[in-house]
């Protein structure tokens, strides 16, 4: 078992629907092909981009198996198994680990506000299910919860728990993540504007939709900062930052999905009630992605 | 048809599960019967409180119709059909007309934040499969997406869009909708520790969970206000605040499980990731139990 | 010594200035007139609404003794003596004794946020210097500080802090304070759009610079609520509710001066930062004092 | 004139005061020279660090002067001038001036929220009466108004308004100023626990009250970033972190005061209300300077 898979670039694809509002599985291969042969370095199907929490379980169940056929081993995967229940997330975490995938992410949703205790159990009665590492990721902007640094303490105790994802959109939290919970905890950055920022303060990977319309730049600052150039690095991200804000800002299924039309790209519909971008928005995304 | 089928006391049952975390229909349908029988003005399934989200569809539906065979007409009912997808929010909204329910219930649920126009497209889409009146459901809390007394007065002018409950918990923004949208709109409130502001402000009703631990106090409430007695309307929500401060700040279901232990009725269990209230949390409700 | 020496309608008059921006007097004076023929049932000069973080300690000086001087003990009066600095405030407390001000409000202004205990000795060191009563005021949107129930308690175990004004605009802080500090501690209410519900939840008074521009309707309010006529006291309420809203939203010094030119009275000149309100926000206020 | 006159760290001295809570001006002189001597590339009294808002005229006076007797032009000046009016702003804005500083640093101090116009209007009566460089600074936390982008630009057209100092702490804010003010602009971190990510950013310093404690690590963080060097600068970064964190979160002068006690140096004073830290926190704080 690799315990930390993912480093670099893990890429969000989208989930296109048809005109029918019904998954399109062919058209998310080749968007999934779209990604992987564009250098990206992990792939991570059924996150927010994905719009998980739109799709019923067998659509879930649909896309985690088309990924994993897609992908053959080429970059690792990473699943999104996210539910209310323990019950459901459970199955849906058994069902990526049988289908193939390499690790699994976890938010924890809450409807109700969970308790530190609920987490921590919820957490825990997942991972002594599956062998697969899990990513726990923080996001109280789509959770509700904000999971505190000693919180997330408590959830790298559970054997399986081994990385971080954080998206509060606060670099200081990143920081003092990465002081409290040690140079050895693998964190993932999940906020596109921070990018920079996250990579400057340590973080392994950044869990991203931006390569579904920019590859090589996401790919090229993930390959400055490597090098320790901060200079090419800061221009690098400079001229990605107005599209990252960009789909940050508009959503991103709607704003890929423009994207790739922009592009030439087929991106399918979206289900309702999510809308297409409206023509304005759509000139605006045109004139950032022209001038790249 | 009735257009505003609401006033007063509308109760909101938890939804109890057995052993195995399964739904308990007959356990529901005697808590819904100690509603009715202490004097609620009307019932509404699939709430917060009745932990909707956490449920299957199939367990939706099978609660829908406990609360219509159960309430057999004596007092009015108001299903909770919210849904993240237009369609599945359609489907739920058509079985619970079918089923016999007075009302529905619909928050904008959003994992993504939806634009107005998104809004108003959602509504209207449900709204014109159905004829039973809609009570449109403001709480940014957890729907995500806060809608302005502009966005209110555009899904207003859908014909079966009669009802507003507003759950923000700012009282000034009741007295905003009152004022803008004019007296003849049925507005409710969704916030318990607003509940004399709240009808001092013109409130229709109150859509509560209180009932389940304290339906006589609630009623009286509502009652002194119904005669314009300021001074008793304060005495007897000053004998309940800290009741529902308490249920609010631990988690509807949670607090009114452990409150019906308390009252020696049974609950049932919680889903998880839900727990129980901790032993001193109890304790703590006892007291305030115990005291009124 | 009176403990609690206000209750009903406290009214702020504003601070006004002559062409060269320095404090006019007089003018002053026929304001304070104004409030007390009108029916107030005190004043309160050197409040936010009388710009008096603006001023200078000799013009808060002449502002006091104005006061006091066209007062005549009419009414009973609270100066506002609040400083960033222990020793300025004993300052201006000792001074408003002196000139025969009838108490002292006091808000812990913080440009660096003080602790529980640096607040308590704040007060502390004041309340010994002087014996006439002090009101503690909360408003954490202008003194960056949030006090707490807890800390108010300690603050009222200072024998001359016998009053709480709290101005966070949530109603339900109000609903809290009462319920934790007990009947026969005094609050009073400083947020003008909760007028009827600070008044509802057991309020003594009203701090509002409201009476600039609508005597009489701030003091039919008072007297509904203290007839306990729900219903006239909403009428009354709704009635001025939008002038309320309009005077908070656009600054108070900046608004009622407008709308004493409006009302054909002199308002004298603001103080540089402080501009008069543009045409069209004078056009708006206009059409709301026509249609009262 | 030297429109941009800073570069790197410029160290932001405390006030000290003497047992009778008077300004203490030889123990000040002594401090300014640490940190002119401990390689700060500028230096910036009465800042916050520096407690302005609770000095009176004639305290900021002597400070202003006896900063520029103790500097003689080793390193540049920046002066804080700000204040709620915009006379008192003009008079210490012309005094700075008289008295030799390179530039003044103002921030729209604002009890009464202020408009985009009034802002624009005061800087430039302001920037009209004096010749030298004015840094425009944005801490919503401290003046109660978050001047945007759009406005920064408005300001930046008044010919000596050329530098911008940002403290909102979010590195988002940083990276879309860069972005839409374009890299001509200077400007400058006001946010200690971003430091790294400022200078990743592009700011062209750091306004810190560090240098007080940590000189060497602030200048060779500024170092490493100006070599690109970002593995260096990232560890350097770490380094101080701890002290950062602890600094920002006691508030500056009081930490300040309590580890130059640690260091052995005398560190005057606070004024009341400031209150000396706890004993606890003075442990905490010897920790982490202890470990560095």
């Amino acid at each position: 078992m690799n315990n930390v898979p993912f480093k670099g670039i893990i890429a969000y694809p989208i989930t296109p629907f048809d005109d029918e509002e019904k998954i399109d599985i062919p058209l998310f291969k080749n968007l999934v092909e779209r990604l992987i042969i564009s250098g990206s370095h992990g792939i991570a199907p059924l996150g927010s981009t994905g719009v998980m929490p739109y799709l019923s379980d067998e659509e879930k169940e649909a896309i985690t198996e088309a990924t994993i056929q897609q992908v053959k081993g080429r970059i690792p995967t990473l699943v999104g198994v996210s539910n209310l229940t323990t019950e459901r997330t459970i199955h849906h975490a058994k069902f990526a680990e049988q289908a193939g995938a390499d690790a699994v992410m976890i938010i924890p949703m809450s409807y109700w506000k969970l308790t530190d205790d609920e987490i921590v159990a919820h957490y825990d009665a997942v991972a002594q299910k599956i062998s697969i590492p899990i990513m726990a990721y923080n996001n109280p902007a789509t959770s509700g919860v904000d999971m505190s640094p000693s919180l997330l303490k408590r959830l790298l105790k559970i054997p399986n728990v081994t990385m971080i994802k954080e998206s509060t959109g606060d670099i200081q939290r990143m920081h003092f993540l990465r002081k409290e919970l040690g140079e050895d905890v693998a964190f993932y950055n999940g906020s596109n504007p921070l990018a920079l920022s996250a990579f400057t303060a340590g973080a392994k990977g950044w869990c991203t939709a931006a390569p579904n319309l920019i590859p090589e730049l996401t790919v090229e600052l993930y390959n400055a900062v490597e090098e320790g150039n901060l200079q090419k690095a800061k221009e690098i991200f400079y001229q990605q930052f107005d599209l990252l804000k960009f789909i940050v800002n508009k959503g991103l299924p709607r704003a890929v999905k423009a994207g790739l039309n922009i592009l030439g790209e087929e991106g399918g519909n979206l289900r309702s009630p999510l809308k297409p971008l409206t023509d304005k928005e759509i000139e605006e995304l045109r004139n950032i992605i022209t001038s790249l």
